[in-house]
């Protein structure tokens, strides 16, 4: 594990910063190290406080780093785990995700849709049937992934969005949970609106919260269809926050136009069930709604985005616009 | 039956229009006979042209009319049915929605979430049990509707768009469905984008197609998740075209920035399945995709709307941006 | 329609019998015409009282009847229906079926396992892709279906187990269901214990009930995997009695050893909360159970089939073993 | 740990023995420590060789054990896991369940219907919400289990069938999985037919395959549809041999009359298709069946029991009659 910690920075504001109020710092982290399940049983790769920001790397889903290199087994080795001082069963920790940059020139993708994107006659039908990893080169200025192979057609060329695929804290009853799996936990969401500039929330489970990110995707479809988005490694920062004894039985995240959570479960409905009732319960912790305006509320003003239907949960996002909140 | 058929308009260019080329007509029609069944059983209401215009109402989910007075039972009865002229099966009749306002100050809503919409357990753990029918105020000059009631905390005021829950043709095979039902038909799909402004776009299944519209709602959350939206009369003015011999398992929506498939079905997944399929299919047929080109692009390009998880089938939109469609 | 009135029977005891007591009457009933959709819209094949006996015949599920001839188009013709003398809205209509018998040497099915029958990777993996009809010889001496075509290997030999996939009334709320679909007014079931012997309780929804039968199978596996039974004509006879203002959710079977309830939805899991909800009302309303009683007693003593995984609905069989009821 | 190798016993045959051939063991365990997950980060309770006997104990779902005594938190603490020398990934452990008998006096149920298990309108109209704790009393002599609470009308008797609603190996991918938790490694599956006389094959993912058992019923009715069994602490026999290189990807049960596939999965269908997929794959290899042949067969020949609908993945269990298997 090669670790730098870089000059501490003096923050004015922390919100949640615990009551020893040292300064916060910023850690330089180089991971080394990965892992494939989201579980307390790994040791710490770095302790960090409230407050603290930290400024690291994310390898591929596959395992290839920012030089690519092969440093770990898929799929979607981990960076981490950070360890969260004073984070504690009950508390949620508030990942502020600052900075999310592409650090090489090339991604991969799928290049079927997955098998339960589509109808099962539309698999019996296909004529191409064999997969193909399809390579995609990513032009940073431009702000573009493009795809031009002389066999495909018509050329490709998509805006790119980095995101983190996992973003993951370890789970509940001692489970150590494979990194292709999402659940209450966090981890393999794959959701496309996990950018930088978003805070995520997550529901501590074990002291330190052990705080694992990875599976960078310079661009993604909603669903994740075919099974990835562009696969790449990442040059990621994000700052850790902690609200002491706040419950939330799912994944939030916010960002500047909704308040959102995120459910992961199999069937697809289920996942969109979590998110349905968690976002009742937040309306009605604190925004103010009773049980019946909580409910007559969202009839009319919920949004719903499918994050994916490929991990072995799927992840729908319930989310509410903030202009449509009620004044405080 | 009460209609009359206004001045013929004259139009310069109609897609679709037949052959035999005859002017356009602006039909009004106040419908005083509403249909609980979508089927090719039922005499049409008005026979029309392709690129003809029709102007009509809507009564409300309930059967309550744009004077308050009550005109047929529900759930949703519709106007039409429409009969177009030279639509046969295996053509698509497009309808073009010019136009869905308010024409009455209030509307209804339910009280609480549906029952898939949320976890078994929020619902044994409900406090409040009791559905309520819920009022709301329709403001048309500042465009919201108002929740106003002394003991729902706190104040509801959301801004109005205006949908229709119901554009439907006569099912296949001779079925006749219940106009709670979205189905390939269209039907009941219960879609808050389904606004003025869009093309409609169904398969037809009988000689005429038989076209039924209603089911008003002044505003809807995604998801559909009190069962309702806010549900009102209307004023509809649309513009039927066809599409000869032109496949489509779904039904289809094209606005100013997307084109979009409806999927409907339980479970969930599969509506989904449904609405990503016709996607590929579409993309390959109009587009320019080859099938592995398809779908390398929809795992990067897809997004996906939840229309309603409350009708007998869901709603599951699957779109893509026509900005990030190949140049042709 | 040729039918003959035999001679009427007089039977000692039939339960549920009218109250204007005529005696009994055996029908005979050859049909000529079929249909496609369970629907309260067809006229009458023959109108029979409570207590009557009917003995007729039913196309294979293609159409082709038991003289080889085909007689209607496919999915699943229906003989009938038969108006029931005195059923109304709210009662419930047992038939009684006194006989199913093969009455010709050959039958048809599927060679696929159905699309969701199976993994979606066991459809992409699948070498031999397109689907045969395959015949089987019916030995009714043996009682056996026997499979000997030279290029299946091992030859496949299994005991006959007459049943009907289909036994129905007129759909609730004007709707018309495509004979491919089971739900609460009974329709496609494939339920390979819907056999010689037991009663079918069918809700009525319709005045006359509108009472249809088909599909019949010389042996059905559970789950109907293959998407058929072993497909062909049948000679049939049942007795109706009525129960009057006797309320039932879903078909209802009852045997020699249990009692039974078909749910019938999409998702599966929907279709065994039907059936497994009936259940607990049937155990309340009849059996002397209270609400807790009931659920304590059915965590115990439930049991279930999968009837069909094929069909637009599914369908689940929730059962209770009758030497395990309480003594009255 | 608490044990003691009991005198080696000379069994004349015993499959799968492996090459070093000493003379198959009988221990006696009584477990002292529990786990509440499935792992192999777990010490070996004891090591075994392919052939041995094991005589030992498991404490009921809530850790109380055959002494009444609260002996581990729940859920379904586990007895083991027991080292299987020489098994390693890809083999096939087979575990004979020689006896598995109740050693005390009661045992304890669930009073309400789980979540999942009935309609969600069956849940919004209960009367009685509060789940209770039931106590049964299980009457060895009589074979029966009664349930005797003046409040509770009728008064519930019915026949114990004992079983485990738990046998499991280390899951695959350094998973530690919720002893809730059925899957391909086996765990809760809750099955009614896992009864001594079975023999249970589970995939070998780790080397010394890491057993667990644990979770007694003294009867459950089939979908476990009130989230307990007759939940009671057990003495279990069993015996292991292993299968080298034999690939399964879910487990199986052999029993006097027939083979079977134990799927695990939500939604309920998918636990069905992973059977279905197996058993296809199981016919295909063991017993002569080209691909087109066993759908064939399958589609007559199938049957299903659901064994439950109430832990985080659903158990189906995909079944073929032995008397119904081609002759070799």
């Amino acid at each position: 594990m090669n670790r730098r910690l870089l000059l501490p920075v003096l923050l004015t504001a922390v919100a949640g910063l615990t009551s020893q109020a040292q300064a916060p710092r910023t850690h330089e982290f180089v991971p080394t190290r990965f892992y494939n399940t989201f579980s307390a049983a790994h040791p710490p790769a770095l302790r960090i406080r409230p407050g603290d920001r930290v400024v690291t790397k994310t390898a591929d889903a596959a395992g290839t780093d920012w030089n690519g290199k092969s440093v770990a087994p898929g799929p979607n080795p981990q960076t981490g785990p950070f360890y969260v001082e004073g984070a504690e069963p009950g508390d949620l920790l508030v990942v502020s995700i600052e900075k999310i940059e592409i650090n090489r020139a090339d991604a991969y993708s799928g290049s079927l849709l997955a098998p339960y994107a589509v109808d099962p006659s539309a698999i019996a039908q296909r004529v191409d049937r064999e997969p193909r990893r399809i390579t995609w080169q990513l032009d940073k200025t431009r702000n573009v992934g493009r795809l031009n192979e002389p066999d495909i057609k018509p050329p490709i060329e998509l805006p790119l969005r980095p995101m983190l695929g996992c973003v993951g804290v370890a789970p509940a009853r001692g489970e150590a949970i494979s990194t292709a799996t999402p659940g209450a936990f966090g981890g393999n969401m794959d959701y496309a609106g996990l950018v930088a500039g978003v805070k995520v929330m997550l529901p501590v489970n074990e002291p330190g919260a052990l705080l694992f990110i990875g599976d960078g995707h310079a661009r993604q479809g909603e669903g994740e269809v075919a099974g990835t988005g562009l696969e790449t490694s990442m040059d990621v920062e994000f700052t850790v926050t902690l609200l002491k004894k706040k419950a939330a039985a799912w994944p939030r995240i916010e960002n500047d136009t909704h308040i959102m959570v995120l459910g992961s479960a199999r069937p697809l409905l289920q996942a969109l069930q979590h998110a349905t009732t968690d976002m009742q319960r937040w309306l009605m912790a604190d925004y103010g709604f009773s049980e019946r305006a909580a409910q007559i509320y969202m009839g009319q003003a919920l949004e719903y985005e499918v994050a994916q239907v490929v991990d072995p949960n799927f992840t729908v996002v319930a989310k509410v616009r903030k202009s449509l909140l009620p004044k405080p």
